[in-house]
C-alpha cells in the first residue's frame, strides 16, 4: 500500500535546518511518502496564527499526516500528541497547545487522540529542544507507513486536549467588533468574521466604514477585490479562504493599524 | 503513463502558505507527479523580472507543465492562460500579463493557447484574490496528468496574448543604451546584453568602463569572473546565464546604482 | 534499482532561483531520486557555518548523495571534489574547502575522492559562477543514479583534500576558551564543547558563570531547558545536537555578544 502524503507547517523558518533535518527524518523512516510543506513561516510561537492558517490550508490538502509545530512550550511539561478527525481519516500530529484543533474541527472534529510522550516511534534520545525531529516526524512517518494511532502512543480522551478560547466577534447594529486571526506577509489581516457577517450586518458594498484599532481611527470601503480602491486606501473585502479581511491597497493594514493575530478590531458601519 | 513533471515560480514568498497551498492542490490531483519548486522569491508583482528568470531556467527543467504566477491584476480584467510551446511539448500555465512569453520563445514559441477564464478544471468558487490555488495548480495537475490543452480552455489566437514589449539595448560606438532584466538578492543586475555584444562594442577584458545610472556615475572592470576586482569594485561580467551584468564584489551593484528590472543602464567604453 | 536519495545544503537563499535550478536539474537527469532541501539559508560564504550545519543533519539524512554548496572560492582556482565515506556508503559533493569533511567525519571518513574539474557529467559550458548547476547537481543527480565513483572524476588523493582547521577549545578549572560552530536564526550560538566538557568543568547546573566575547561581559545561568531562566536571562545549554550553546531567552545571544561562527569565547565558571 503507498503510504499516505504528509504535510508539514511551522515557525522553523527557512533559514536554518530544523524543517530540512524533519523532512530528513521523514525520507529515512517513509522513503516513499509524499511530503508538502505548506509552510515553515508562521511567526515564531505564534500559535493563534498558526492553527488559523493549518485550518484555512487543510481543505485543499489530500487526506494524510498533517505534521504541524508552533510550539512555545517545547521542553517544558506540555504533550506532544496525535488526533484523528472525524471525516476523511486525516492524522493532525504536533503540540498539544490548541494549535491542531482548529483544523481538525474543519474534518470534523477529534475522534480518537494519543499522547505521544512516551511513543515507541520517537527518535531517541528525545530533545529538549528539537521535538519536530525527535518526536513528531518520526511518528508522523510510521502513522504515513500504515502505523495505527494507539501503536503511537497512548490512548487519551479528546476532551482533555488544550483548547484554544475560540475569538467571537460582537455585533450590534452601530458596531462591529471583531478580532484578528491572522496576518500574511502583506499585511493583510483576516478577521474573525464571514461573508455571512456581511450579510447580517448594515455593510454595503462600496460604502465606507469606521475601523478602529487601539488608539488608531481610519476609514475603509467595502468592496470585494482591491480593484475599485485608490492606492493607499484601506479596504474591507472577503479573502481567499472566506473570511472577511482588512487590507490597504498597495501598503500594510496590520502595520498602519498596529495587528497582530488576537487584536481587537472595532467596525463602525455608515 | 506517468504524470508530467510541474515546476512552479512566483511572487508568493515562503512566509505564508501560498505556494503551499498550491502544491497541496496539485498533491490531491495529481499525488504521482513531480513538483519542482524553482523559486517563489520573485519581488512582489515583479513581472519582468519573474519572465527574465523563468525564460532563464526553462532550459534547465525537465519539459513538463509549468506553472508561473507574477500577477497584479489578479481580481481584475486579465485572463489566466495555458500555452503550448513548438519544442519539447512544454505547457506554461499563468496569468496573460507577458509572464510567460519570454520562456516559451525559448522553447520556439507558442503553437497553441487556451483562455481559462471558465476552465472546468477550476476549484469551485474561484476566489478573487487566489487564482493560483484555484486556477493554475489544478489547471496545472489536470495538464500532468495527461488532460489535452482544450479541455483545459477556450482556445484563444496566440497573436491575442499581451505581449510585454521586450527591451532593445541601442548601440554606438561611444554610448551604450541597456536595460536590467533582472536583479538577484546579491544585487548583481544582469541586462539585456549577451556575449556578442560585448564583442561588437569596443569593450575589451580587464578595461576599464563608465556606467550611467540615473544620476549615478562609476566606473567598472570589464571581467569574466570576481576574482581580478578588488573588493568594492564594480564589474561588467558575463553571469551564468550568458547575459552580461553588473555586480560589485562584496557588494551590491543594484543598491549603488538604484537598479531594478527595466531601469536603463548607459556604459562608455574607454 | 531506485535512485538514491540527494540531499541539498547551500547558501543560494529561497530569493532568487539558485535552487530551484539545482532541483530541475538533478530531476531532468534522476526524474525518480527524492531530493531533500536540508537548507538553502546558510549565510552567505560562511563556510565554517555550513560545515557544522552539514555535519549535525548528516546522520539524521538518509545514506545516499549529499549535495552541499557554499562556495566564496567559485569561479577561482578551488576545485569540486566528491568523497565517499567509510560507514553507509554516503558520496558528499561540493567545493573542496574543507565544506563537507566535518560531515564525512561523522560518517566515519572518507575512503575515496574524485576531482570533478573534468567531470563528464558536467554539464557544457561550465559557467564560472553557478558551479552548483553545472557540476555539482548533475553530478549528485548520475551518482544517486548508481554511477561510480570514478566515472564522476579523478581519483585524487584523499589526503590532499582542503581541511579546515577544527577549533580546539581551552580548558582550564578558572577559564574554558571556546569558539562558535554555528548561530541560528534565533541567535543561539553553539559552541565547540559538549556536555563531556561540561561534566569535565566545574560547571553545574543552575549556576551562574561568566561569558566574555570580545569587549562584552555577561553573566549566563547553566541550564538545560529555557524554562527555568527569565526572559533576557543568558543560558548555556545543551542544544539538539549535544552542543553546549549559548542562548538568550526570547533575545538574541549572537547579537547581544556580537558572535558569529569562528568567534572566541571565554566561560568563567562562578
Amino acid at each position: 500500500m503507498a503510504p499516505r502524503p504528509i504535510t508539514l507547517l511551522s515557525d522553523y523558518g527557512t533559514d536554518d535546518e530544523f524543517a530540512g533535518v524533519c523532512r530528513a527524518v521523514i525520507a529515512r523512516i517513509a522513503p516513499d511518502a509524499r511530503v508538502i510543506d505548506l509552510t515553515h513561516g508562521i511567526p515564531r510561537h505564534a500559535v493563534r496564527q498558526g492553527a488559523a492558517v493549518l485550518a484555512n490550508a487543510l481543505p485543499f490538502t489530500p487526506p494524510g499526516i498533517h505534521f504541524a509545530v508552533v510550539d512555545p512550550g517545547v521542553g517544558g511539561g506540555r504533550r506532544g500528541v496525535a488526533v484523528r478527525t472525524a471525516n476523511e481519516d486525516r492524522v493532525l500530529v504536533g503540540p498539544d497547545n490548541g494549535l491542531l484543533l482548529a483544523a481538525a474541527e474543519r474534518a470534523g472534529g477529534v475522534v480518537e487522540a494519543v499522547d505521544l510522550s512516551d511513543s515507541p516511534f520517537c527518535l531517541e534520545p528525545v530533545s529538549a529542544t528539537f521535538q519536530g525531529r525527535d518526536v513528531f516526524a518520526p511518528v508522523a512517518a510510521r502513522l504515513a507507513l500504515g502505523a495505527d494511532l494507539d501503536e503511537a502512543g497512548e490512548p487519551i480522551d479528546s476532551t482533555s486536549l488544550v483548547v484554544m478560547a475560540p475569538t467571537v466577534p460582537q455585533l450590534s447594529p452601530e458596531r462591529i467588533l471583531a478580532h484578528v486571526t491572522s496576518v500574511d506577509r502583506f499585511g493583510n489581516a483576516s478577521l474573525d468574521l464571514t461573508r455571512r457577517h456581511l450579510s447580517e450586518m448594515p455593510l454595503k458594498m462600496g460604502e465606507a466604514i469606521g475601523v478602529e484599532a487601539g488608539q488608531e481611527r481610519f476609514e475603509a470601503i467595502v468592496d470585494v477585490t482591491f480593484e475599485g480602491v485608490e492606492p493607499g486606501r484601506m479596504l474591507l473585502y472577503e479573502d481567499s479562504y472566506g473570511s472577511l479581511a482588512l487590507a490597504v491597497n498597495r501598503g500594510s493594514a496590520a502595520e498602519l493599524l498596529g495587528l497582530s493575530p488576537g487584536a481587537e478590531v472595532v467596525l463602525r458601519p455608515g
